[in-house]
């Protein structure tokens, strides 16, 4: 690992791109105790996964949000994903009905943790993208 | 459950139409043993939660195959809902790509069990569209 | 969804006579975010689940406990249906036996996870029953 | 472990009691690998838990039941554990209910799998009580 | 259940020993409302388990962390066991290094929640052996 | 992905040594669908993750198999994970007894799903390491 040193920084100048808070928040988190997770969040997921061909942005990212709900244990991780749904364009309501959708499926307290989740994200405002100049 | 007939007949007709081998095995492992089983598949997913507005039909069946491969739990359920992607217009590297994308999130042993059913429903070849007259 | 509408009103009526404080706050939560979610909880456990021949309410609501304490993501649905079991005359002892008895199958910390939540719904009495007239 | 010897005879006997074939079966498989663990099934759920008082052992066996559902990973235990449950006086119709209970709480994939393992089990009868002298 | 009286007390010895601190915060929440798990707690892990032959407890207690950060619902269980972990020699390196390794196998989200939840830990000091008289 | 191409040869090499039956199966099933995700496992867990520094292999392993087993749904890959556990070094005494050691945390099924697919493995003798010459 890190014999590419590109590559971290690739993936987290999109992570910052695409939630600037929370890319702060998770360096803070990991800076001191995990200083290599922090470098395998951008190395892997960020700059491997992500900026991948053959998947649109927009249906990874709703990949990202059933899978998370689905798990049930990363609360705090969801919220990341819901902020970057919404910075990557879909629409409260879309996120909303994503994790009705989710009701047959995983049942229904995936789909209320999702959408009481989401509606703690809405209630921050979203980091959103910087005014153009 | 039932004061509404119509409810189930659209839910298997949209069943049917998305899937017919599958909606056929349903009723067959069903019809004897628990029938309303049957009747709660076509009145719940398939005509309270696919047809509703506000999320588009692709991203609907993107978030429900990411939920069933995070399970883990339904491979001949993942296996139909991976037909029901073909037949709603996703590619095969599509669905591929979607199973690559939750390595980060569920583990790799849930992208490359996706990987593996994908294979084999695409190995059946798809029941697919027919052919316009 | 919504073509019968004294289905969601049938439901609610149920799940408000089972735990009137969790309808409100379920109410309070969905009602400006996921209006249709709200709906759904009403018409489908509510109404087209619970009030089903072939098992008695006791025992439906043992296995509704035990697989909310078996998935282990959602403390306050499993507070809300600890309430519920309360309510339909399952004794505090038996609720805590029925985590005990999860032990082995789901693992201790399912059992004590499960016997914490419920110690917080017995500390706060019980919504309970209201006195005959 | 096994400074009580009677602690794992009494398990046994109730384990063979109620699921003779099963027994044998859970014989043979651990006996030469991890006899060990036999011993333990014996000692913790069948003679520390399953005779505990201040719960019904229907009440115990529809927890079990539901939990192993909930899971997803054990078909081979939840079918034996279905055995059990015919053994101890459940009937087809309340298997199959409990399984329909669980569609909202842990999805339709849990509701499907659990009917499917039932269906199996109904299939092979039952080892059932010998018929009285 | 305790016919071995011994056995309860050996456990509980055993579990002070590697952690007084949650020793005494589990006897304070279960004593009163299910003391009997309790009981199960000290005969069967600490009893039973842990002192088996067969597997040192340095592997005993890797394997431990990994499967309840797998779990991901028992965030207080696993600051316990990491406190285990510290107190029967692993580092704090090695405790975040195991985390690090499961991001592969069970996915970022445990990764981080397990490295998170290890932090807290480090950052309250450890319980500790008694320094020598 | 691949701006290193030796990463990917690393990682391959180092499954190939601790698995090459594995490895090949894997290659056989993604060569065609999904090259990527081949290249992914070589990069990730083989090139990123395993060599690391920080803990040794022997703890790696036994935390991956403890989380795969916990986990639940991927019997293949626990499979190939117990071969590689054969590989570096651990007994089939301490391979069983690591699954034992799950039963209270991840209960019974967990520890007997294990137990059996480790049996398995061990009769279908162990790829092992070549004779010296």
């Amino acid at each position: 690992m890190g014999d590419d040193p590109t590559r971290f920084e690739r993936g987290m100048a999109l992570f910052r791109q695409l939630h600037p808070t929370a890319t702060t928040q998770l360096e803070d988190l990991l800076a001191d105790v995990a200083p290599d997770l922090l470098r395998l969040v951008g190395e892997f997921p960020f700059a491997d996964i992500y900026p991948r061909q053959g998947l649109d942005l927009r249906s990874r990212q709703i990949a990202t949000l059933a899978s998370l709900a689905t798990r049930g244990d990363g609360e705090g991780q969801l919220a990341i994903h819901i902020g970057i749904a919404l910075e990557i364009g879909l629409s409260r309501q879309e996120i909303v009905e994503l994790f009705v959708q989710l009701a047959p499926y995983a049942g229904f307290p995936t789909a209320i943790n999702g959408v009481r989740i989401a509606k703690g994200v809405f209630a921050q405002g979203q980091a959103g993208r910087p005014a153009p100049p």
